[in-house]
């Protein structure tokens, strides 16, 4: 990948940038994240490898970080076929959306990956239940979960398959251990050019590679202005990029919107993930015009390996259209992609990166998630909260649990 | 529908109020949306009744205001399945996206609806280009554009069938002309409903009923916070909401996003589409403890008419999750909805509404489309914007067309 940056990195305070790669490093030791892309993937491969023949569906039972990752590869990566099964997500308690999702698999051809870093979380556990009341083989069931955590006992006790998300991995960085790899691997989907991308991206940023001083100005440009430009967003043209918009959302979102560790002043960059061209005909007129207090990152996919082309017709009363004759559509989308990116560039005020990505591969997507990741601790460690919590999400989980328990009672 | 609010109203000027309303009256000559609920359709149920009964997808050209509207309703009213046709979009100039859209339908049993207000935009015309190029019988297209756009003249030529959208009519206020209403009625919902719910916000508004107090008090209260609270959220709790909150965030953004007309300063409130309980696991923990600069319309559907159930299962080790047991799923739902709002309740400075509508039906989400323009209409008059034009959208479009042209030249 390429990441050209068109905002001022001059003021960028060099001592400053060399202290905060050695505060990155340093968390590499008990972030367990950065080390992802060297882990061992065998027990992956094998057991996906051995697998049931008349497995159609895989079915991920997962909400937040137990499918977003997932599914923004995964969703990336389908238009180009590379996958010999369908993969189907329950990441939700809303019973039109689980009839819905029902409808689309056949049971007795699905396997169902109950995934879960603590175990307890209730949106996977209530369909669980109902998934369990229609299918209770356990040989239908793999869970992924932290080790020791009451669904793992659970899984033995069943006699169930389980992997483990290693303790030191958080659910938003969790794509690249077996929460991400495992249901990915299973339809067929080649994790190993997966990690290879991100392991680019690792190595770049570790060994002085040309992605070090672009994260690092990057990261401090958006800490400096967190007041100022404090929403992030992501305009990816192309709809295959739409879940991995999703994924940095909560990304981004849920690792820094918190209180300071100093101060416990209340801060956070605010992320947008936005598709071209159809967001031109929504959110670009904000962009342009709106409040200062927007970046923007275009996304483009530099290779589409794709010759679909608009034909030569020339129509009655629309001819000042034929310009667009006999353009492949990945030209036009590339052309919209810049057109909109010197528009944005021509307003004032208005800081604007843009990265391209090779293609529609492993390999890429492997990149721009690895890539996500280092830029949001390194943002987290200059904005000074903690990357890797999210203790307010809690409060609603206890106040729920108190209304479930009333209702209890009054049964 | 139902609307409470949870922020501090009463410093609201009542005159300014009496003189804002006034001001949206004098609204209704010149814009054409208000008066959408009362327009007759009679040509638009002639059309679709007597359509081709060998149809099975509606396709629709089209980009922004020309999809996201019949998207938003169709997408929210499919789970109930009262439709008998397929509704599909192509809305991208992305290649591979236009493939997997294509592989979607039958081309000889889809009927293609090309929307564009201006007839020239150069997504939809391109696509058209290309399907135009597989299916030329006149028969399979109807077109929805402006009176006497180059798309109309066209359509004329060609002897197709054209509806038009009112001169008086943005793109992104259209949902309920015929860019909206033609699909979905060939599709087979029931138009009038939808109109029937936006006809009771509109006479609730112009006639003093209870929405015109909620709506000038949550228009002043965001208009006078704009530049504190200046990222709106909806977060709605059903699935079937995620193509309304699209909708939404085209109406908002461009709408609000603009230069003030007196000063030129560039303002706007940035729009954040949520859907509950998933996004509880992503954008939460930034509501709770971020930056305060958020508000948050909580919506919820009263009655989710299902009777999926939690089943009555204990699983080893996971016996604390008894507590969900025989609860249905549109209950919990619920709940979680009402624990979220609870916990932000909980939290300094977030200013909080709740919207419930009755049902998945048509008259609802009639209501909610004309709830949400109304409110913005008030807030665009109240931060002195043109709440109706986009006019930087036009920049890009301009770099293209050089762009484009500089390239034939080279040809």
């Amino acid at each position: 990948m390429k990441n050209r940056l068109y905002f001022d990195i001059s003021k960028n305070n060099i001592e400053a940038k060399k202290k905060l790669f050695e505060n990155i490093k340093i968390e590499q030791d008990s972030i367990g994240y950065y080390n992802l892309p060297n882990q061992d993937i065998s027990s992956i491969l094998e057991y996906a490898s051995s697998f049931d023949g008349n497995i159609e569906y895989i079915v991920v039972l997962g909400i937040g970080g137990s499918s977003l990752g997932a599914k923004a590869i995964y969703e990336f990566l389908k238009p180009i076929n590379c996958t010999k099964r369908k993969l189907i997500f329950f990441e939700s308690t809303d019973p039109i959306s689980i009839a819905h999702t029902l409808s689309q698999i056949d049971i007795s051809k699905s396997h169902f990956l109950v995934i879960s870093k603590s175990g307890t979380t209730i949106e996977t556990i209530a369909v669980f239940k109902y998934i369990y009341s229609l299918q209770n083989n356990h040989e239908y069931f793999t869970f992924v979960t932290d080790k020791d955590s009451p669904l793992e006992k659970f899984a033995d006790e069943i006699k169930a398959k389980v992997f483990n998300i290693p303790a030191n991995v958080g659910g938003r960085f969790s794509v690249l251990s077996a929460a991400g790899l495992l249901p990915l691997a299973l339809t067929g989907i080649d994790i190993q050019a997966i990690l290879d991308g991100a392991k680019e991206i690792e190595m770049s940023f570790f060994n002085d590679g040309y992605i070090k001083e672009i994260l690092l100005n990057k990261a401090f440009f958006y800490a400096k202005n967190h007041t100022a430009y404090h929403i992030s967003c992501i305009f990816a043209y192309s709809e295959t990029l739409r879940y991995f918009c999703e994924w940095f959302v909560q990304l981004w979102g849920e690792s820094l919107g918190k209180k300071q560790l100093n101060s416990a002043f209340n801060v956070g960059l605010t992320p947008v993930g936005l598709i071209g061209p159809k967001d031109q005909h929504s959110f670009l007129q904000l962009l342009m015009e709106g409040t200062r207090d927007k970046t923007a990152t275009f996304i483009k996919i530099a290779d589409f390996k794709d010759e679909l082309t608009i034909p030569n017709i020339s129509l009655p009363y629309l001819e000042s259209l034929d310009i667009i004759n006999k353009i492949e559509f990945h030209k036009l989308i590339n052309m919209q992609c810049d057109a909109t990116f010197e528009a944005l560039k021509a307003q004032d005020s208005i800081p604007l990166d843009e990265i391209t990505i090779k293609a529609v591969d492993g390999h890429s997507i492997g990149e721009l998630i690895y890539y996500y990741e280092l830029l949001t601790s390194l943002v987290g460690q200059l904005i000074n909260v903690d990357t890797y919590n999210q203790p307010s999400v809690e409060l609603g989980k206890i106040i729920l649990k108190n209304k479930l328990q009333k209702l209890k009672g009054q049964q």
